[in-house]
C-alpha cells in the first residue's frame, strides 16, 4: 500500500499543521466543525519532500489519490471537473506549516480552457467576466507555473489598452480580453517552447508541481536560512473549490471581524458587496457596505453568517477575521483567522473575553502584544491621516508631535508662553538648550544617536523625540532648514513621530492616550504570572515617580550625571573639570555634593521600600563642555579664565573615540575624589531619608569595568566613604556595592568581578556597541541599510542581539553567579523595555529589567508572557 | 617525633625550592658542590604556614631545631652566637618559591650586642665600624622586626650629623654612633613599648617570626593576588654566618661574571676591592679595580675563584653572575645567579655553549629572551649614555634615533639633502608628510596612538617612531615646542627612543645593529624547534622583501589602504571618497585597480611560494581627506569643486567614535564596487605573475565582520570577480576567502562565520579596543596610570590580555574549526610579535602569527621556544 499523500478536509482538523500547513489545517478545521467551507483537499508537506527527494518526480500513488479525492470533491460541490456546462474551478495554492514569503501565491480559476470557460460565462451571465477570468488564469500560470516572464504580457495589455479611450483594464472588450488571451498562450510557447494546457488535468497536474518546485527556490531557501526555518518542513498544496460572489443579486462576498478592530468592543463588525468578487471589496473600486445592510438584503445568509461568527469566535476563542462569499444565496467561508487588532482594542479583547469565561487570564495576558501598549501610553500619528514623510530619523523618544517649527530655545520658550505649540530644532542640542526642550512639543535634531543628550533628556520627560536626522540641513541664520529638496522655515508647521523616527510635513493630527480600566486589570493579572521585577531608569525625583506610578518596583539605573544639566549646577560641575590642581577639584565638588544629595533624597523617598541603583560618573567630562567658540567664550568669562586656557583644557580632553575614552570607572579611579564625592552624597541621603522613616535600599553602581582591580579600587573608595558617613551622623545603614557588566571582558571575567560585586547590571547599550564594534552614534550611515536589506534581522540597539550580544549576558551571568550564587543580576540598557529583550532576560535567569518609565508596563507584560511561555503558553 | 623544619645547607639542594625558597636551595647547592659558602641554614617555608594556622606560634620543635642547627654552624664556622670575643653574627632573610617583593629584607649582623660588639670591633681592628655595624643592626631591626616608624631614627641621625663639619654619615665619630645607638633603643622602647634584645637569641627568635609574619602582610597577599601565587606557599627562612671583607688588606669583595654580559665573550668579567664590604662595590663610593688585579694581589683567592667560576658554569651551565667577600685570606662564595645580559650576549653565549658541549641546541633556544634581539634589530641609545627624558609617549616603532629638531616636512627633507639629521616633530601625521617622514631618522607626534599615521609608516619603514606624546605643544607657527617646562625650537638636538616611547634631550650617541653568525645560527635552530608558522605584515614589495629575509614564510596582514599614500595616488582615492554617484565612484575607482595591481605583483613576486593575505578596504574614508581649512581648500581646487562641496563632504564623513563606525566591511557592503575593484586588482595581479612562472597563493580577507551575512555578501562579491578575471584571462588559479575576527561577536559566532570563511585573521587590536572598550588612540590619559599602579598587568595593546581577549581568540579558533576543521587560523595584531603572546597563540593552537617584519626573529624564537616549553623545556 501507498502512504496516504492526499487528505480531504473532513480527514484532517487543526493539530495536522505539521502535515497539511497551516492552511490546510484550518479549512479542515472549519469544515469539520459544519462550517460551509468549500469543498477541496491538502497534498500532505512529506509529499512535498519526497517530490523533491525523487528528483522532482510525484511520490507514487500521489495522482491517484489527487484524482480521487478531486472525485469526492465534484461530489460535493455538484460540479465536473473539465466540464463545458457545470465546470468544476479550483484554487491550487501553497501552505506551509508557518506562513513563507518566497513561495507560490495563488493560482485561481484553474480548470479554466476554451471549453469551460463557456460554462463559466453561461452560471455568472456575463462573458466578460468569464473572458476576463480565462485572460487572467492564462497569464498567471503562464508567469507563476510555467515560468515565462511577466514582462511580454505586459506588454500585450499596455498595446489594447492603449486602444480604448479610457485605457483601463476595465475599458477592454471581451473580444479584445480573447485577442488577448490568445497572445498570451503565443508568448508561452514562445518563451518556454511548451503549450499552455488546456486540458484541466493536466493545469492542476503542473501547478502542484509548481508548488512542490516553490519550495527549493533561492528565495524561499534564504528566507528559510535567516528564520532558521528547517528545509525538510516541505510545503503542503490546497486544491479547493471556486466559489464566485459575483453570479447575481443573490450572491455576494465580504469580510468581517467579530469585534471592533479598532475599539474591541463585542459584536460583529465588516463591511459586504452584493454581487462582486472578493478583489472588488479590497480593491476599492466599488464602496462596500456596512455589514449590517446584508441582514435586509440577504437575511438568511446574514443570520447564518452571525451564527457562524459566533461559533468560530467560541470555537478558536479568539477575535476572527473571516472571509466569506455568497454564491446564489449560499454562504461559503473562505478562511478565518485570528483578526489583527489595535493595542487599545486588543486590551479589551483579552479582558472581555475573560470575563466572559472564554478564556483564562493567562490567556489574556498572552493575547497582548507588549509593543502594542506603547500606543496607550503616548499620543500617536493619527493612523487616518494623510501624511508626507520628510526625512528619517532615530527613533529616539516615542509619541507623536505636531507643531511650529522653532530653531531657538529661547524662541521656543517665548511661543509655547503665547500658547503656541512649538518643535524644536537643533542640530544638537546641550544642556544650556534645556529650557527650550521643556516648552516644545517635541524635539528633532540632526546629529547625535539615541544616547545623545536630546535623546535622553526626552525620554527622560516622556517627551517625543527624533534624534540624529541626517538629511537635516538647518541654517540658524537663514531659519531654514534645506530636507531632501524641500525648504522649511521657521513658522511652519511639521508633525514628528518619536516611535517611527519619521518627519513630517504639516500639521497632523494626533491621538492622545487612555489607560483605561482594562489596561490596569490586564497588568495586574500579568504582574501574577511574571517572575522577574520591573524596576525604571530615573535620573530624577520626577521620572522616579512616573516609573512608580506604572509599576516600576524600584530603580535599576540613577545616572547621576544627568542631573548636571538641572539649573546653573552645571557651573560648578565645569568647574570642577577645568580644575588644574586636586584642591580646587575638590573644591568644585564640594559644591556638588549638596545638589546630590537632595536629587537623592527625593528619589528614596519615592522609593520608599524599593532598591535604588545609582551609577556613578559616567559620560567622558567633554560632553560637560561647550564646543561652539562663542560658547567657550561666555563660559570662559564666567568663570574667570582666559578664553584660550579654557579652549587648551577643552581641546586636552578631546577624544578620538570618546565610547572607548576617557569616562566610566576610568574617571573615577583617576580622580577618586569625584566618586568619594558621590558615595557621600548616596550615604548622607540615605541617613536624612532614614531619619525620616523612608526604608531606603541604596546600591552604588560602577560603570565600565573591565578588570575586577578596577572595581575594587572604586570599592573601597564607596565604602570608605559609607563608613565615614556612619561614623559622621552616627547612623548606620545597609548598601550594596556592584558594577555594569556593559564590556565583552566583563562578561567574560564576571567570575572575578562577582567576588567583589554584590550585584551586576547588564549595560546592553555599550555592550552592543562593544560586541559588535559599533558606534550607535555613527550607524546611520550603515546600519539602516543593515535592517533593510536583513544583513541583521533588527537593528541589535532596539533588539537585545541574542546570538552575540545575548552569549555575553549569559556567560556573564553564569559565571558571576559559579562565584556568588545569590548575585542580583538584572539588565538597565534600552533593551529592558523591548519585549523579546526582557523575555531573553527573563530565560537567561535575570532577576530584573529596568527601562525608562514609559516602557515600564510594556516590559511587565513581556516578563509575564516570558514566564507563561516557559510553561508552554 | 617532630617534623624536620630546619634544614642545615648540607641537607638541601637545588630541587627543593617548594621546602626551602630558591634562595635556601641555592646556597644549599653551591654549598653541597663544595664551595666555600659561609655556613647556615634554612627553616622550611612549610614551617611558615604552620606558624600562621597556629596563630602565630613556632611549630612544635622548630626552635630546638633551630638551636641545634646553630650549634653546627658554630662549629663550622668556628665561631659562637653571642660569644663576646668571638662572636658568630648571622644574616636572616627571607626565601620564597619564588622572588616576591612585598616580603621581610635582609637582617644583617644579627647576634651583635654591647658585648659582641666588642669582639667585633678587635677583630675587624676597627671600632668605628663595628659601632656603626651596631647602629645599623638597631635601626635595621627596630623597623623591620620591631616595628618601629623610620622617621624618628632619621630625625636623630639628621640631628648628628648636623653637628659634624661634612653633614655626612662619614663624618659621625664612633662616640656620636654610640650615643645613636642609644637613642635608637630609646625610641624602640617609647615606640613599640618593648626593649631592644639585647640577648643573641631573643635576636633570632624575632627576626623569624618577623620572617614568617611578611609573608601575610597587605602588600605581600597583594602581590600574590595579583600574581596568582597561591598564598600557601609560605616563605622559608635563611640564617646564614655573616662574613666580612673589610678586615684588612687579606680582606676583599667583589662581583664577577664567567662571561661578559655586554658582548658574551668568554672569560672571568668582573670588579672587586681589597678591604671592603659589598656595598661599598655598589654604591660607588670607592672605584673598584679589574678583577684582573686580584691575580696579583690576592694570588691564591684569585686561583681558587677562577676554579669556583669555572665549576659554577659548568655545574649551572650558563654564564654565572656572582658576589664572593674574602675574609682573611678565605674565599666565601655569598650568591651566585644566572647573569643577565645584553641581546648580543645571550646569542653569543647560547650559540658558544652549545659549540662547547655544554648545552643542547633546544636549552640555547630558551636561553634568548625574544624582546633582547630588538636590541640586535635597532639602534639603540647607547646604554651608557647619560640622558634627560623630557617626556614620554607611545613606543610606536622601535629603535633610537637622535636629530636636529625639524617641524616642516619640506624643511626636513630639504636639510636631509644638505646632509642633516633630522627627527620630524608633528602634531599628527598626514599622507602629505610621507616625504618628510622618508627624510627623517625619526619621528615623534603629540597625537596619535600606535595604529596611527605616523606609527603604522614609521614601523612599515622600521624607522623609530614615538606617538601620541601628549606633553608636546607644538606651536608651529613660532617653530617652537614646551614640554614639561622645557622650551625647545627648530635646530635643537633631541634623541627618540621608540622602543620605550622616551623623548630625550640633546644628542645622545646611538648604537647600530649587526645582525652575527651566531643569531643565524640561532634562528635556524629556533625554526627546527617551532610548530606555527610566522608571516610578517606587509604592505608593499619592500616591506615584503624586508619580511623575508628575516624569515617570514608569507604575508599575513598586507593593508591594501597605505598603498593609498604612495606618490599621488591619494587624488585618485579621493575622488572615489568625494564621488556622489555611481558612476563618478566607478570612473575613479578604474583609477586606482591598475596601480592596486602593480603593487600586488610586486608583493607576490617577492612571496614566491608562499600564501598572501590581502585585506580588503579597512579605515574610515575620512582620514584619507584633510582637516585643515587650507589643505581642504588645496585639495578642493585641484579637484575642481568648490570648498564648501568638499567641507560639506568632509562633515558628512566625520565620525563621533570613528573607529566603531562606517568602516571595514561596512564600506565594501555599502559600496560593493569598492571590493570588487580590490579583488579584480588581487586577480589580475594573480594571473600576471602567474604567466611570469610567479608560485602565487592569494588571499583575500574581509575586515570588522560582525555578523555572518556581512561575509556572505563579500564573499559573493570576491568570487564573482575571481570568475570574471579567470574567463576574462583565460587563465584559472586558486585562491581562498577569509575574514579577520576582531570583533567580540565574530568569535562568539565563529561557528557561523566559518561556514563560509576559509580562514581565519585575528585582529587583536581592534579585539582589544573592543572587548576592553577602549580605544588606543585616547587611552593616554588613563593607560599608563593603570600599568604603574597594577591595576592591568601590562598594557594590553603591547601584550595580549590572556584572560580576556585571548578568552575570545580560544573560542573563536575552537568554534571556528568545530565547523571547519581544517580552519587557518592565524594572528596579525601588533600582538603577533609580541613574545608572551605568540606562546599564547601556540597553544591556543593557532597555525600561524604574523607581525611587523623587524619584529619576525622575535616571533619566530618566541614560537619556538612555546613549542619547547610545552615538551617541559
Amino acid at each position: 500500500m501507498t502512504k496516504k499523500w492526499v487528505y480531504l478536509f473532513s480527514e484532517g482538523n487543526a493539530k495536522m499543521k505539521d502535515l497539511l500547513g497551516g492552511k490546510g489545517a484550518n479549512l479542515a478545521e472549519m469544515s469539520n466543525a459544519g462550517l460551509p467551507v468549500p469543498p477541496g483537499f491538502t497534498i500532505t508537506a512529506e509529499a512535498c519532500n519526497v517530490y523533491n527527494e525523487l528528483g522532482l518526480k510525484f511520490p507514487e500513488g500521489l495522482w491517484e489519490q489527487t484524482l480521487k479525492a478531486l472525485k469526492v470533491v465534484e461530489k460535493q460541490s455538484g460540479k465536473k471537473f473539465g466540464d463545458p456546462k457545470n465546470p468544476l474551478l479550483v484554487s491550487v495554492r501553497s501552505g506551509a506549516r508557518v506562513s513563507m514569503p518566497g513561495m507560490m501565491d495563488t493560482v485561481l480559476n484553474l480548470g479554466l480552457n476554451r471549453e469551460t470557460l463557456e460554462g463559466l460565462a453561461k452560471l455568472t451571465g456575463n462573458p466578460r467576466f468569464a473572458m476576463d477570468a480565462y485572460r487572467r488564469f492564462i497569464q498567471m500560470f503562464g508567469k507563476i507555473v510555467m515560468g515565462a516572464s511577466g514582462e511580454a504580457f505586459e506588454h500585450v495589455m499596455d498595446v489594447y489598452k492603449a486602444k480604448t479611450e479610457g485605457g483601463q483594464d476595465t475599458d477592454l472588450t471581451t473580444e479584445m480580453l480573447e485577442e488577448i488571451a490568445n497572445e498570451f498562450k503565443a508568448i508561452i510557447k514562445k518563451e518556454t517552447r511548451k503549450d499552455f494546457p488546456e486540458d484541466p488535468y493536466d493545469q492542476l497536474r503542473m501547478a502542484i508541481a509548481a508548488v512542490f518546485d516553490s519550495w527549493m527556490t533561492r528565495r524561499a531557501v534564504d528566507y528559510r536560512n535567516f528564520h532558521k526555518i528547517p528545509h525538510n518542513w516541505g510545503t503542503a498544496v490546497n486544491v479547493v473549490t471556486m466559489v464566485f460572489g459575483n453570479m447575481g443579486f443573490d450572491s455576494g462576498t465580504g469580510v468581517a471581524f467579530t469585534r471592533n478592530p479598532a475599539t474591541g468592543e463585542k459584536g460583529i463588525f465588516g463591511e459586504y458587496l452584493l454581487n462582486a468578487q472578493g478583489e472588488d471589496v479590497v480593491a476599492g473600486i466599488r464602496t462596500p457596505h456596512p455589514i449590517a445592510m446584508m441582514a435586509e438584503e440577504l437575511p438568511e445568509a446574514y443570520k447564518q453568517f452571525i451564527e457562524i461568527a459566533q461559533k468560530l469566535e467560541a470555537h478558536y476563542k479568539d477575535m476572527q477575521d473571516m472571509e466569506f462569499t455568497i454564491e446564489k444565496g449560499k454562504l461559503y467561508m473562505l478562511q478565518t483567522r485570528t483578526g489583527k487588532r489595535t493595542g487599545a482594542a486588543a486590551v479589551k479583547v483579552a479582558v472581555d473575553m475573560v470575563k466572559e469565561g472564554l478564556i483564562d487570564q493567562a490567556t489574556a495576558v498572552m493575547r497582548v502584544a507588549p509593543e502594542q501598549l506603547d500606543q496607550l501610553l503616548h499620543p500617536t500619528v493619527d493612523p487616518n491621516a494623510k501624511i508626507k514623510v520628510l526625512a528619517k530619523g532615530l527613533p529616539a523618544s516615542p509619541g507623536a508631535a505636531t507643531g511650529k517649527l522653532v530653531f531657538d530655545p529661547d524662541e521656543a520658550e517665548k511661543l509655547a508662553k503665547a500658547g503656541e505649540k512649538v518643535i524644536l530644532m537643533r542640530v544638537e542640542t546641550a544642556p544650556e538648550d534645556f529650557h527650550g526642550m521643556v516648552a516644545a512639543q517635541g524635539i528633532v535634531t540632526a546629529r547625535g544617536g539615541m544616547t545623545s543628550h536630546a535623546a535622553v533628556v526626552a525620554r527622560g520627560m516622556g517627551k517625543c523625540c527624533v534624534a540624529g536626522c541626517g538629511d537635516l540641513n538647518i541654517d540658524y541664520g537663514a531659519g531654514i532648514v534645506t530636507v531632501n529638496n524641500e525648504v522649511l522655515k521657521e513658522g511652519d508647521w511639521i508633525t514628528l513621530n518619536g516611535s517611527s523616527g519619521e518627519v513630517i510635513k504639516g500639521q497632523v493630527p494626533t491621538v492622545e492616550p487612555a489607560l483605561s480600566d482594562d489596561f490596569q486589570t490586564l497588568m495586574t493579572w500579568a504582574d501574577e504570572f511574571r517572575t522577574i521585577g520591573v524596576r525604571t531608569n530615573a535620573d530624577t525625583p520626577h521620572d522616579a515617580q512616573v516609573g512608580r506610578d506604572f509599576g516600576a518596583a524600584g530603580i535599576g539605573l540613577c545616572r547621576t550625571e544627568h542631573m548636571f544639566f538641572v539649573g546653573n549646577r552645571i557651573d560648578a560641575v565645569r568647574e570642577m573639570i577645568v580644575a588644574s590642581t586636586l584642591e580646587e577639584r575638590k573644591a568644585a565638588l564640594a559644591k556638588i555634593e549638596p545638589l546630590q544629595q537632595g536629587d537623592f533624597e527625593g528619589i528614596f523617598r519615592v522609593m520608599d521600600g524599593y532598591p535604588v541603583i545609582i551609577r556613578t560618573l559616567d559620560p567622558p567630562l567633554h560632553e560637560f563642555l561647550p564646543k561652539e567658540p562663542a560658547e567657550v567664550a561666555d563660559l570662559a568669562k564666567k568663570m574667570g579664565i582666559s578664553t584660550e586656557t579654557l579652549q587648551d583644557k577643552i581641546n586636552t580632553l578631546s577624544e578620538a573615540n570618546p565610547m572607548l575614552g576617557f569616562r566610566g570607572c576610568r574617571l573615577g579611579i583617576r580622580y577618586p575624589e569625584i566618586t568619594e564625592m558621590q558615595a557621600r552624597a548616596i550615604f548622607k541621603a540615605t541617613v536624612a531619608v532614614k531619619k525620616e522613616g523612608v526604608d531606603v535600599h541604596p546600591k552604588v553602581m560602577i560603570p565600565l569595568v573591565a578588570h575586577v582591580n578596577e572595581l575594587k579600587l572604586q570599592e573601597a573608595v564607596v565604602r570608605k566613604a559609607a563608613q565615614d558617613v556612619q561614623e559622621e551622623t552616627g547612623v548606620s545603614f545597609e548598601y550594596q556595592v556592584g558594577t555594569m557588566i556593559e564590556l565583552p571582558r566583563a562578561a567574560l571575567t564576571a567570575n572575578e568581578i562577582a567576588e567583589v560585586a554584590e550585584f551586576f547590571s547588564f549595560g546592553t547599550n555599550d555592550l552592543t556597541q562593544t560586541t559588535f564594534g559599533l558606534s550607535r552614534d555613527d550607524a546611520g550611515r550603515f546600519l539602516p541599510f543593515y535592517v533593510e536589506k536583513k544583513i541583521l534581522k533588527d537593528d541589535p540597539f532596539q533588539v537585545l542581539d541574542q546570538e552575540g550580544v545575548g552569549q555575553l549576558v549569559k556567560i556573564g551571568t553564569d559565571r558571576g553567579r559559579e562565584t556568588r550564587p545569590d548575585l542580583e543580576v538584572g539588565i538597565c540598557g534600552e533593551h529592558g523595555g523591548e519585549p523579546n529583550s526582557v523575555k531573553f532576560c527573563h530565560r537567561a535567569g535575570l532577576n530584573y529589567v529596568s527601562c525608562s518609565p514609559f516602557r515600564v508596563p510594556i516590559a511587565r507584560l513581556a516578563a509575564a508572557q516570558a514566564a507563561l511561555e516557559e510553561k508552554g503558553y
